[in-house]
């Protein structure tokens, strides 16, 4: 009996098993960086069914290393989908009801057009020659991903993190395309911390001499340990001191006993090298550069003098902020900005603090609490719509 | 003109500017792991004079990265001296009144033999032949080096962060010799998190190529990239988010705008490089892995079955333990740990909290509230020795 192959992070980013649109020479990407890009495709997934007026799509926006794959089994890992705690028949936000989007960022590796995609120009990876791209960016390619999709305007932008800025930038951006927004677990802007944590990240991929100047793919190679090394990093940053030594502590390996070396002796010296070295047979080095690079560049106030209000203006977009206690890579208080500037400008806003000492990672974890605060603001944007239960 | 020649660090690995002290094969260092490390030599400085009863002296004892150059010009940098705002002529510890002694600790890369050191067995450099040491061998070769000098109670033990975990060894292991203790910025273990971060840092100069296995004297090469990724990381948390944001925010660099590239744009980048760049210069890889390998390994409770308090039963010792509201590395609760079991143990203990947006790093920093109290403290401990102003 032949064992059925699984499919490579290096397949997907070329020829996805996800759904495909392919944008032509007709219908450019223009950048914030003033580049184009084009063509460029979008790798996505739907779930659920677009009702007869088109009132029931949802969007969700994934994270720095998710993917689309939000509620379908993952075409490399063979994972459930990340979110499918939150997606799916009678979850909170319910497939039997609702029209799921979920697409891979511009930038990404899972099929929507990034680094890892051949350069129709050259026929080779684009590597450091793909054009830097912004949350903005990202956001304006998904737009063009819901016109194809013939839906003027969404019930919801739903996501946390780095999708959670989308969720900003859209409220931004396309205020008349979103009814409502749940940005979770993010902020208006990224902080020195946050880009200093980044930088770290970046700096240990292009330390890696497999990165090779970002030509890696061209010539064969792949920078593991160096992009390893930065995962490792950032899943601290995902975490907390407090689930850290709940989880962990100083808890040691099978032998109880330190080995007086190198050896991973602690439990989470071994779980974070797991964290490494899984995460590179998945995601593509410079992804990770791009992507880290556009939620460091993302600043809404920026763009309006420094005052967020103005960043949503006149918004008839109605919003759910949500934080959690422990995450201290997002932590409360830049939500609490977010909401003060809706409030200035005049928003419907509701804003939940969620009680959790799981830290960032929580908007991806059992935390019923925020599911079912999910579900209320979701299921009243759906009654206001006359989207029956 | 000739210019002066400045020297390196692997100069002061070997051949140290600094005094030296030389165990012979009768004097050995029997190390927790079981090893015998003999012969060995300590490096270290002095500063002030020991009066006729011997009663003067302070030992300063270092953190992770610092060296006994705690008020003399760094050879290897040209820098003044780590704790010149502490330590010196009319200085909170006055070296016109006390005789200070700050040695490199045993692992470092200083002049005390450490893995850079040539092993005499082979003729070249330990590498990771080096025995892991802990935060004990430390003290008890440098309690061989105040016996040298002829001292048999130290009127202070002060230091911070790793120094810290000096100063609660030495009242643990030599609770006769130590009158007073300050420890600073410091905890009585390391947590999960604190050990995540140290084994990010190990991987990032492990994953180095030029790391050589931990062959890189000899093999005449140098992990300079995978020991400033290190150095990055640790960098961020030493500091503060409220540091960061206030000294560098978002803050671009020179031109003022972004580049849309991989380059520094922000200023905190710049500075991290910088932070990275430099470290690689003064600094021995393996000595990093092995200081912060004795880091992760320390936790004075579990030798006493989990009761910190039992390790410091009927100490006459007098305790200054002091932290800073914006210490996240070591935090005020880990010291309130060490404060309830001293109290728990009868001990006499002052604790001082000092606020600061400073974060760890705010104990190498002006912060005059703190600088008072070490005064305050030193002062009422020569008092009693009768010794004057």
């Amino acid at each position: 009996m032949e064992q059925s192959r699984v499919r490579t992070a290096r397949d997907e980013a070329n020829s996805p098993s996800s759904l495909l649109v392919k944008f032509g020479e007709d219908k450019p990407l223009r950048l914030e960086s003033g580049a184009i890009l084009s063509p460029f495709q979008i790798a996505y997934q739907t779930v659920g069914e677009l009702n007869a007026d088109r009132s029931n799509a949802i969007l969700i926006c994934h994270a720095l290393t998710g993917d689309q794959h939000v509620a379908n089994t993952h075409p490399v890992t063979g994972k459930p989908g990340w979110w499918e705690m939150l997606v799916g028949p009678g979850k909170p936000i319910d497939t039997n009801r609702f029209f799921v989007i979920c697409s891979n960022v511009i930038g990404g590796c899972m099929g929507s057009s990034g680094p890892a995609t051949v350069n129709p120009a050259t026929g080779k990876a684009y590597g450091l020659d793909f054009p830097v791209i912004t949350i903005g960016d990202m956001v304006r390619a998904q737009s063009m991903l819901v016109d194809c999709l013939g839906i003027d305007q969404l019930l919801a932008v739903v996501g946390g993190s780095m999708g959670g800025m989308q969720v900003l930038e859209w409220a931004h951006s396309f205020p008349e395309r979103v009814r409502n927004a749940i940005p979770i677990a993010t902020g208006a802007r990224h902080t020195a911390q946050n880009i200093a944590f980044h930088e770290v990240g970046r700096q240990a991929v292009m330390a890696d001499p497999d990165w090779c100047g970002g030509d890696y793919i061209a010539q064969g190679r792949h920078p593991a340990k160096g992009l390893a090394v930065a995962r490792m990093g950032a899943h601290i940053t995902y975490l907390s001191e407090a689930a850290l030594h709940r989880k962990f502590g100083r808890n040691l390996q099978d032998r109880n006993q330190i080995t007086f070396g190198f050896d991973a002796d602690f439990q989470i010296e071994s779980y974070l090298r797991h964290q490494g070295f899984t995460f590179v047979d998945r995601f593509d080095a410079n992804s990770y550069l791009y992507l880290t690079r556009a939620m460091d560049y993302f600043d809404l106030a920026a763009e309006h003098n420094g005052r967020l209000a103005d960043a949503f203006k006149g918004t008839k977009t109605r919003f759910c902020v949500v934080s959690f206690t422990s995450d201290w890579l997002f932590p409360t208080e830049e939500s609490r900005m977010v909401v003060h500037a809706l409030n200035a400008a005049g928003a419907s806003v509701s804003f939940v603090e969620i009680e959790s000492d799981k830290g960032h990672d929580a908007f991806l974890l059992d935390e019923p609490e925020f599911h079912a605060a999910v579900r209320g603001f979701i299921n009243a944007a759906a009654r206001q719509m006359g989207i029956g239960e």
